[in-house]
């Protein structure tokens, strides 16, 4: 038995469980709920930067493992303790400490929610434009920790490109502030934008300065339905090509919007879809009737798009699709998430060769996403329970990673690296690109202290799958 | 002498030059003319990237410094070879590589200059937005090492944030690609962004892979004269709070705009400006109108922007008014080329206590640069050969910095640390916050071979000031 009982002497106690239930609800998250069981010996709920230095500190000192948790709505595992030591709870720290509207700028801490960023600088007229569809029910801190991006990263970009300031926690104990509240500054190493998709691996995020923008005056949504992928894929990478100005564009497959009708009872047209969503002060019809010209351009059957609150339906639906998709067949489970992206320019391409290994392993293999981005989330489906027939599956799973590697593209595009996606970081980067980032992590987290067994191979990693 | 002949057995000794002048002239660069003179021992002048991981690789077995330098155009002596050793000349590897319009990225070699990039890239009706002020002078590397900005860093953000991958040469000569050509990724810690600003002393660039945006469909420019400057600053301020969608917002203030007269020739009214440029697809009025209208809440007393080619002559005049600034009057020269970036409602108050130091002390401070930023650009000027006043003149500027940083600005907005900033790095970052820049530095570059004594404070680095 692991001795913790320092904990206590650097944080109060009642922050400290060792109690089972505590430890159970730390020990997986959404990518690893049934796959992986990695139980922490303790959790901690800090609730300053204090508690965190403290705790960090000490378990530092003392050998332990600390892995950071929040919401646990992770997609590779990011946040599950596979070496045990501290899960790090941070969702005590929830405050939005201070909006600076004159600046564009809100001071929050790492457990707050996403939505409740946006409802407290909405009073404002502001909003916080990259947050991810599970903003309202994923953690600022975790989506630093990911560097998330979301349906409207093809206008503004990641959460990454707005984040000014980070207050953090390294492993040592010592807190540190990367960044600056100026707008840009060249001061010395970009040591902020190195802690943004680090994963809780080379410090811990305890306040966050986040970047805001005026919400658009004007917001026109709606869906394009064309007759086959192919012309909906081309028809974005087309749109994409000439420049149009558009907040969200996203791709629906028939597969996957026949899947949400099971599911959520929707009636969806059995063809694929492009949801877009349009963000303007003024003369939004421009962009509009620009987008739906270049559609014409690609057979499109129907164009609805419209300032009214139908589309609201439509982002809602969106929202759930992965769990629709993963829901709507109960004798079916998903290999794991697809989340490569490829340049633009190979967009269509990289659709293609899906649907191609869907067709040749007779698997079904729904695909959506963030299409402007060149990103595609898609899940290929097995038969529970069937060794056989998941082998297969992971085998399809990885030749759509390779393509997309070979293409130029990434293998995870805004789930990070965590468990899942470990086993790419080579093939991705070369051997000498993962030494650097290997001794990145050794020269500020020396003892391994910070969620070890992440990001880089290693060879006690539970495999996801 | 140290014995650098080892260069000629892993390079063609056509690309390696021990001669005086060749040496002579990579001893000093833009800021350190005439202030510090440090010459290489040899002048390496690589042509590919084999070159340069064979010439890196080698000087790192050896012990012998090596320092990047490109156009000579850096205003901190970031690219001077205060340790001597090889100066490695990037300027023959200047080729524009690869245009993919389709995906808005061109590959470019490090020597490229800027406007040769927006040449090439311009055909195809693309252009690449973060480009400085020097964008004639200075090379697509030397941008990247600094992290530059420019005058439409208020639109588009900085030359860091346009570089999708970078072909990288570590320390120990071996080959990395950072980045992705996806337009995003969660793939590992974000290399890329810390090669970005880090000045070549993690590595050198050989490569990088830039992204591109369409040449907007409508352009217009002009200058809007105020009575006083406090009204201009303020006037920027609050276009900038109102979400005004301005491409380049510049204060040039009345002592500015009098040095440029003498030294251009120039007609100026003898009062603060701001010159602005909008961008736009469409409905380009509406942005223009809404800054008038904002403008006129703080007294413009001349509002002229258009479309026709006169605002060229105003830009054509900004990009000169620093060396203006520097030879208009003979007697005087500057203390050292200032940097500070404030949030931009510190912006007034920062520009007012510029104006109440030079009135105090009884020196000129023009004042002008990227306002919408936050950004100052200003100059100390102090009677030439005048111990007393020099000393004077350094305690002002460092009185402005330290405003700054008081105020949750940053010392150096685009022009690095290099030799000039390195005074002011622990003041920003706090100890914490340099020593862990310092263990990046020894982690990826173990034996200080890339350009030693730069951005940490090195008590052997010469002062500038």
């Amino acid at each position: 038995m692991t001795d913790l009982g320092f904990l206590t002497d650097v944080i109060d106690s009642s922050k400290v469980e060792f109690g089972g239930e505590d430890r159970d609800r730390h020990a997986s998250d959404w990518a690893t709920e049934g796959r992986v069981n990695a139980r922490p010996d303790a959790v901690v709920y800090p609730e300053t930067t204090e508690d965190v230095s403290n705790v960090v500190g000490a378990c530092d000192e003392h050998g332990m493992p600390v892995t950071p948790y929040a919401a646990g709505t992770g997609l590779e595992g990011n946040a599950v303790p596979v070496r045990g030591g501290v899960s790090l709870d941070t969702t005590e720290m929830d405050a939005v400490l201070d909006v600076r509207p004159d600046d564009f700028q809100v001071d929050v801490e790492p457990g707050v929610l996403g939505d409740d960023v946006n409802d407290e600088v909405g009073r404002h007229g502001l909003f916080f434009p990259p947050l991810p569809s599970s903003g309202n029910m994923s953690t600022i801190g975790g989506m630093i920790a990911n560097d998330a991006g979301g349906m409207q990263t093809v206008k503004y970009g990641k959460v990454g490109d707005w984040v000014d300031e980070v207050e953090v926690v390294l492993a040592d104990g010592s807190v540190v502030e990367f960044g600056s509240k100026a707008k840009k500054s060249s001061s010395g190493y970009r040591m902020r934008d190195l802690i943004v998709g680090s994963e809780g691996t080379l410090g811990v995020v305890t306040r966050a300065t986040l970047r805001l923008r005026g919400i658009p005056e004007q917001i026109h949504g709606g869906r394009a339905v064309f007759s086959t992928l192919d012309d909906a894929a081309s028809a974005v990478f087309d749109a994409v090509r000439s420049g149009v100005d558009v907040a969200k564009i996203e791709l629906v497959d028939a597969e996957a919007a026949g899947m949400a009708n099971d599911y959520l009872d929707t009636d969806l047209p059995d063809a694929p879809m492009v949801f877009v969503e349009f963000h303007a002060n003024h003369g939004i019809d421009y962009e509009v009737d620009f987008t739906r010209s270049v559609f014409e351009d690609h057979g499109v059957e129907r164009f609805e798009v419209g300032a009214d609150d139908e589309a609201d339906e439509l982002w809602e639906l969106r929202r759930e699709l992965g769990v629709a998709i993963r829901m709507s067949n109960p004798s079916l489970e998903p290999v794991h998430a697809g989340d490569i992206v490829v340049p633009i320019s190979k967009y269509p391409d990289a659709v293609r060769r899906i649907k191609e290994l869907s067709d040749e392993h007779g698997v079904p293999i729904p695909c959506f996403g963030h299409a402007g981005d060149g990103n595609v989330h898609y899940l290929v489906l097995v038969e529970k329970d069937e060794e056989d027939a998941m082998r297969e599956g992971v085998d399809v799973y990885e030749k759509i990673v390779e393509h997309a590697l070979s293409v130029g593209g990434t293998c995870t595009g805004e789930h990070g690296v965590g468990l899942g996606k470990q086993k790419f970081m080579e093939r991705e980067h070369g051997e000498a690109g993962v030494d650097a980032m290997r001794a990145v992590k050794d020269a500020l987290d020396p003892n391994g202290t910070l969620n070890p067994g992440k990001v880089f191979d290693g060879d006690d990693a539970p495999r996801m799958f």
